[in-house]
């Protein structure tokens, strides 16, 4: 069964958005009276039959809408520095809408290796990623923001923890996560490491240096297993 | 300090190979008396300075050679069928290096995607990913074989498990991992999914179905995650 976004779900007719119903007719090649289900990306998913279908306009009558429940992983936040090479972002959004993070954040810190971000290209990402998926509640997207910004916003709502490699001894994120009574905040700095002024800021701000698996990860594998760590072990 | 892989790695002097050499000498823009590390993909990290270094020729010197213990992650086993987009596969194999799996196998079951792959292209994947992240034992790599060969090969020696999305419930990769007193051998579907015959022989060779995550996981999603987890739970 295929899944599709549309954003004011209602019982009884939808009609498709113009992007939807062309993946719908098209892509899929889908017939009058074909069960698909429809997602509003706020947890609320559609089940329903084609009544109408072309080119360019396609209905879908929703038999019954339920409201899905908000899993622990969808409350996790994870915010990463854009990598050099544009696809490794992109690649790690994907992966992380299919294991189920709530929040993502993109900064800038010294060492940034990139600037630039396409917002719209990225929502794009995250929309099919969580069609794929079958995710009724799509994550929440930041603009990016300077790193001071990142490290204050929101805080004192999460357990903060701050991915960071070095060979000195860190609690891992596995242990971090077991014990957390919030959501949690997870930082993972940028290709080109974090300076010392921005690792001890961090620490004074009450985040909690962190050590994910036993080799070096890449920025945008560490970002991915902290969301699948995170997932497994928090309980909040 | 960078990473460098050498099969014959001895205490003492070291030529790297030409493509090592090449690495070190034109990407790196090292030096005489930089510190280096080598590894020899069986577990031996040895730690030294280079002793001299043109554009071809590089020789380190190696004061101290040390033979690491396998981790648990190390003995897993992940069996993946190849997807249709190659990029794909490189992609979680990159990261299963990451995360540190113990040995990849591809096979072609009836809904595979794809059956040509370019072992030695992915071999070169695995190299490049196990410097990156400072691994000193490559996982083996084995070449593509039938679904029912690769169903029956060394089984004995594993837990065995089959990741299959279904909307049945079944126990969860976590909790099979727990409960394993062996190391994991986990076989992920082709993006076309198993025939009910296919998932029927598996039983039949004593797998167990499990699920990875509550979302429908692309194959290379999948693989990933469940070396992760398998990782973090498996205690073998």
């Amino acid at each position: 069964m295929n899944t599709y976004y549309q954003a004011s779900l209602q019982e009884g007719d939808n009609w498709l958005s113009p992007e939807e119903a062309l993946h719908c007719a098209r892509s899929h090649r889908s017939r009058i009276g074909d069960e698909v289900e429809l997602v509003d990306g706020n947890g609320h998913r559609g089940t329903g039959k084609i009544k109408s279908i072309t080119k360019t306009d396609v209905v879908v009558s929703v038999s019954a809408v339920v409201e899905e429940a908000l899993q622990p992983c969808e409350r996790t936040w994870i915010c990463v520095a854009p990598t050099k090479q544009m696809e490794r972002t992109e690649w790690f959004l994907e992966k992380a809408v299919e294991v189920g993070v709530g929040r993502v954040s993109f900064f800038y810190s010294q060492y940034s290796e990139r600037r630039a971000l396409r917002l719209d290209r990225l929502q794009r990402i995250v929309i099919e990623a969580c069609k794929q998926c079958r995710a009724s509640r799509f994550p929440r997207l930041d603009a990016p923001v300077g790193y001071l910004t990142l490290l204050k916003e929101e805080s004192f709502a999460y357990s903060l923890a701050f991915a960071h490699y070095t060979t000195q001894p860190l609690r891992s994120l596995r242990e971090f996560a077991l014990e957390s009574t919030q959501a949690v905040k997870l930082i993972v700095g940028p290709e080109g490491g974090f300076t010392d002024a921005e690792y001890t800021v961090a620490l004074h701000e009450g985040y909690e240096g962190v050590a994910i698996g036993a080799r070096r990860l890449r920025t945008e594998t560490a970002a991915l297993v902290g969301c699948v760590v995170i997932g497994e072990y928090c309980n909040c």
